[in-house]
């Protein structure tokens, strides 16, 4: 039997590279001081309905549940953000900086190597409308990838602003009802056929190719440009107004984060989304934010093999003679555990020459001799590295183990 | 809007106290040689199908999805395990010692406290047939336990073995397709009616009655409480041949962990189950687990106060001028969270008394003062909590702030 298509086992050298890009995410949040949360992974299918893109409705994975509510298994995290800050906004102090790792589900067709979860770092600054928290949010998701010793060389920042298009449709008398179906145009810009964009654009066509192409004037991208520069992070971004990200509730900056090489797609994108929570509890509350999945930025370290997990070393491997498992030497057993070290030994009766080669397969730090000496305190005690062999009493063993090499 | 009905959100205190419990599990669980390991949250119901009792099968979340599958959330880990581990098995060095904390679910009819989801560490060996394996689990569980500052006087493992049951079955010539009702029968026994159990078991009755009255004696007992006495946990543990876990798939000793009050529903449960992962590849593998799940322990760990979750503090608030951000104070800002510090500092133009009030609100330890003096490579540090402030040169800073308190 397989896991569902789309799925993936965490096996343990799986869970442990998923664990370390989990805590490297979690150390940088701590710096930035963001606090974490997390939701449910089911919610009702109308949290998402008037607050996101039809792409996103399309792709949820819903159900009708047994007392008859359609439920989805969350595709993104924002909505239930959004549902939790509304239900108790007034009592944070504000700006809210949190942070969230949830496994968000996608039904998509079937692709190679297209997965149906992911796990998805988000980070959102609520409260806060000045666009030093669109800095900070960049800020924090250039750190993030240079933690993971990735470089200006490895990826860039493309930022844009909805702002910046909705002036400039407003200037044009576009209708805002047609507005949704102009950014999914601009957002498929890179991936449809050039003529295909043109139809969809219209008679803004032209116009559009020109602003996109040549550098751009606009006073707010000078002041995140400032802000990265200030922070000498100005070299990981540049504006690019193809950004636009497809989801219906941006507003403001917005930015996409590449490889370099253009091999992989977004490693993470996020933005302004002034006027999403207020759908939520009529209170109107600025709001930014970015996602970072898991898959590509993990495709990514171990293409680069920035990223190795390596397993802790087991501390004590206890060998006990074939006849018989000294009571004594079960109780020290316990009792090395219950003082914070990993401790091994066999279940079952086993040549002593068996259980040194499992120590060694377990690359355990000591290997522990029982014998019947235990009963007047002593064991005999093997460095796996030196290879050297002393009798010890058992008082002094916690202070001999923890000498870590 | 609400979560789903039985849905926890993880407000920030909630989520600290929830890594608080992972975070203790994980680290005995390395105590004990455990690697983690995690599988999909939704699988095919054919997982289930056969392998689980009727109550889990009639709790499951499934439903249909786009591509005609009847798909599952997750209601429990083992069969996912028994999946992953018999693809594998002939790679993996015996015993195999695994955990993982799933997310599980169920849908039961909504109860005031009763969720339809819940985290449950889950920790098995596989691969091992010896009752050195189940004394292990048993010593772990309570280790775990114990980790909390749980003592024997407020839990208690109560331990039976479907061995002894099954034996007494076959004396008694039942036929082997009654077996399951039977079981159910004895699991109900401390929740049911006396009647109604008497009416199940039939003609059995009696006897059964009996036997759980009066003392065991039993070979693999003895064997089990030796093992544990020789661990010095035997206070921490009874026979008690009610305990017969509902689902099918049990074969050897099985065990339940209850809060010695009796206020709360099981604490832990689990058993050998050598019979289950044949039925996934047809391998003859020996195995037994147990899973402990978040909200039993949570809410007993609440009600004796013995985990209460803190917020690690601020390391730096930086105090800005109302009038200007010094650009060198946003550089220094990001060098200081490049060297590890958790920094914050205010998006917006504040007074400095407000600004100090944010740094007091969020335990800063220390506030910085950056003026036109950074220029010269000088700021100003106030300890927060000597409340001192002294001028320091720059280069300096990260020497003074790591002298933490």
């Amino acid at each position: 039997m397989q896991p569902l298509p789309g799925f993936r086992d965490f096996y343990p050298p799986d869970f442990a590279f998923r664990q370390l890009i989990f805590s490297r995410w979690r150390e940088i949040c701590r710096r930035f001081n963001f606090v974490e949360y997390d939701g449910p992974v089911l919610e009702s299918l109308e949290l998402y309905q008037k607050k996101s893109g039809e792409e996103i409705l399309n792709q949820i994975y819903h159900f009708l549940d047994k007392g008859n509510r359609i439920v989805a298994l969350r595709p993104e995290m924002t909505p239930t953000l959004a549902r939790m800050i509304e239900a108790h906004y007034k009592e944070y102090k504000k700006p809210i900086k949190w942070f969230s790792i949830p496994q968000l589900f996608r039904y998509e067709r079937a692709q190679k190597g297209r997965l149906r979860e992911h796990f998805q770092l988000n980070c959102d600054i609520i409260g806060e409308a000045d666009l030093e928290a669109d800095i900070e949010l960049i800020n924090l998701a250039i750190d993030i990838l240079r933690s993971f010793g990735l470089g200006k060389e490895d990826f860039i920042v493309r930022i844009s602003d909805r702002q910046f298009w909705s002036e400039f449709l407003t200037k044009k008398g576009v209708a805002i009802e047609e507005w949704y179906q102009f950014f999914q145009a601009i957002d498929k810009i890179e991936r449809d056929p050039k003529e295909e964009i043109e139809r969809r654009l219209g008679g803004l066509a032209k116009e559009v190719f020109e602003l996109i192409e040549k550098p751009c004037h606009w006073e707010r991208f000078e002041v995140v440009l400032e802000g990265l520069r200030h922070r000498k992070l100005e070299e990981y971004a540049q504006i690019d107004l193809r950004i636009v990200r497809g989801l219906a509730y941006y507003t403001g900056i917005v930015y996409e984060i590449f490889d370099k090489a253009g091999k992989f797609r977004a490693i993470a994108g996020g933005g302004r989304y002034d006027d999403l929570l207020k759908l939520f509890g009529g209170e109107d509350i600025p709001a930014a934010g970015f996602g970072m999945g898991d898959v590509v930025l993990g495709e990514i370290l171990k293409e680069k093999k920035l990223l190795e997990p390596s397993f802790p070393r087991l501390d004590v491997y206890v060998v006990f003679p074939e006849e018989k498992k000294n009571p004594l030497g079960l109780l020290l057993i316990e009792e090395l555990r219950s003082s914070g070290f990993s401790v091994e030994y066999s279940f079952h009766p086993l040549k002593i020459k068996k259980q040194l080669a499992q120590a060694q397969s377990l690359n355990a730090r000591f290997a522990l001799f029982v014998s019947e000496k235990i009963a007047e305190g002593f064991v005999e005690l093997k460095n796996m590295d030196e290879r050297k062999q002393f009798v010890v009493p058992v008082e002094q063993l916690v202070g001999l183990l923890e000498k870590k090499d």
